[in-house]
C-alpha cells in the first residue's frame, strides 16, 4: 500500500532494511499461527504462543493485529494467495473462456489440489472445526475467507446466464452450492474421496441435471 | 431382543422391575452423554463425567459400552429414532410415491426440521466438529450415523432410474450429494439460512439442471 500524502515523515522513516525485517516477522508470525492452530486447535492457540513460536514479542503482534482470530484470518488469506501464485493462477479469479462447464471444471480441479495441500489442510481443518461449534467465529471466517470465493462463482454463473448457458431463473448463490458443497462435505466429513474426476462429475450433474433431457 | 433358548435362567431373573430400571438408566446415560458433549465438547467428555451426570456407576456404563464413542453413537441413533417417531415418520425410510421430486422434497423438509431441533443441534455440532479434526472418529460416525441415511437416497434414486425419472448413467451415491451436501454445508458452516423453500429449490436445480432445457 502506498503511504498517504499526508504522512511523508513516516514513509521516510521506513528504510528498506526495516521493511525487510518487518516482512520477515510478519511471515514468521503467519507460519507460527498456522502451525500452532494445526497442532493444538483454535481454543488453545494464544497470541503469547504465536509470539513465542515466531520469536517476536507479544507487543509486535498487538501492534499489527487485535486478536488471534485477526492473525489467523490474515495468515489464511496470505496462504491462499501464495498457493494460487504457485499454481500459476491469479487469486480471486475464475476464468471466462465462454464455456462455463470447462471453466467450472478448471476452478474445481484447482480447489481439489489446494484441499490436498498439506500446508493448507491441518490449519484449515482446525479452523473449520472451531467454526462448527463457535457460531460467531464460524460466521466471521466464512464472511472473510469463503464468501469472497463464492462471489466469484456468482459472477461467473451470472455471465453464463447472460450467455444463455445457465437458466435465467436460477439463483446463482444457491446454484453454486450444487458443486461447491459436495466437495466441501467430502473434505470436511470424510464422506468420500476427492479427485478431479469427482468434481468433473459434479459439474456435469449440476449443469445437465439428474433427470433425462 | 428375545432371550436365547439356552439362557432361561438369566431370562427368568430379569423381572419387569429390573428391565424398567435398566431402561431408565440407559435413557439417563444417553441424556447425560448428549448433554455433556454439547456443553464441553467431545475431547472433554469422559465416561466418568457421563456416569456422574446420569447418577450411575462407571461400571454400569462399561457393562454395556466399551468407550465414550460407543455411548455417544448409540445415544445419537436413539435420538434420531425418537425424533422420527415424534414426527410421525418411520426411521430409515424414504417414501416412494412414484414422484421422485415430491419424495425428495418431503424427506429434505423433515431433515431441515431435525437440524433445527435444539435437542439435536448442540450435540451434533460437537460431534461434527470433532470429526473434522479427528479423522478416525469422523469416519466411524459417518459410517454409523450418516451413511445409513445416504443409502436410503441411493435406493430411492435407483428406483427413480428404473422409472425413467433419473438418468440411467448417473451414480446415485454422487447424485444425492447435489441436494444433501448444500444443506449440510449451510448447517455446518453457517454459509446461509436453511428452510423448506431452500431445500425445495435444491431438488429443482438438481433434477432439472442449471442449463436451460
Amino acid at each position: 500500500m502506498a503511504a498517504p500524502e499526508s504522512a511523508p515523515a513516516a514513509s521516510a522513516r521506513t528504510t528498506p532494511d526495516a521493511t525487510r525485517r518487518s516482512e520477515k516477522s510478519r511471515r514468521a508470525i503467519y507460519d507460527a499461527a498456522l502451525g500452532l492452530v494445526a497442532e493444538v486447535g483454535y481454543a488453545k492457540t494464544t497470541v503469547e504462543g504465536i509470539a513465542a513460536r515466531a520469536g517476536v514479542g507479544k507487543q509486535t503482534i498487538y501492534r499489527w493485529w487485535s486478536s488471534k482470530a485477526d492473525v489467523l484470518l490474515e495468515a489464511f488469506l496470505d496462504l491462499s494467495e501464495q498457493a494460487a501464485r504457485e499454481a500459476g493462477q491469479a487469486p480471486y479469479v475464475i476464468p471466462d473462456t465462454g464455456d462455463v462447464a470447462a471453466d467450472l471444471r478448471a476452478v474445481l480441479r484447482a480447489t481439489v489440489d489446494q484441499l490436498r495441500d498439506p500446508r493448507f489442510e491441518a490449519p484449515s481443518r482446525a479452523l473449520a472445526a472451531e467454526g462448527v461449534v463457535n457460531e460467531q467465529l464460524g460466521r466471521v471466517f466464512v464472511a472473510k475467507l469463503l464468501e469472497p470465493s463464492l462471489r466469484l462463482y456468482v459472477d461467473r454463473l451470472r455471465a453464463a446466464q447472460r450467455a444463455g448457458q445457465v437458466r435465467a431463473d436460477v439463483d446463482p448463490r444457491i446454484a453454486l452450492e450444487l458443486f461447491v458443497s459436495p466437495l466441501a462435505q467430502r473434505w470436511l466429513q470424510y464422506t468420500g474421496p476427492i479427485s478431479h474426476e469427482y468434481t468433473d462429475t459434479l459439474v456435469d450433474y449440476a449443469l445437465n441435471g439428474l433427470a433425462p433431457r
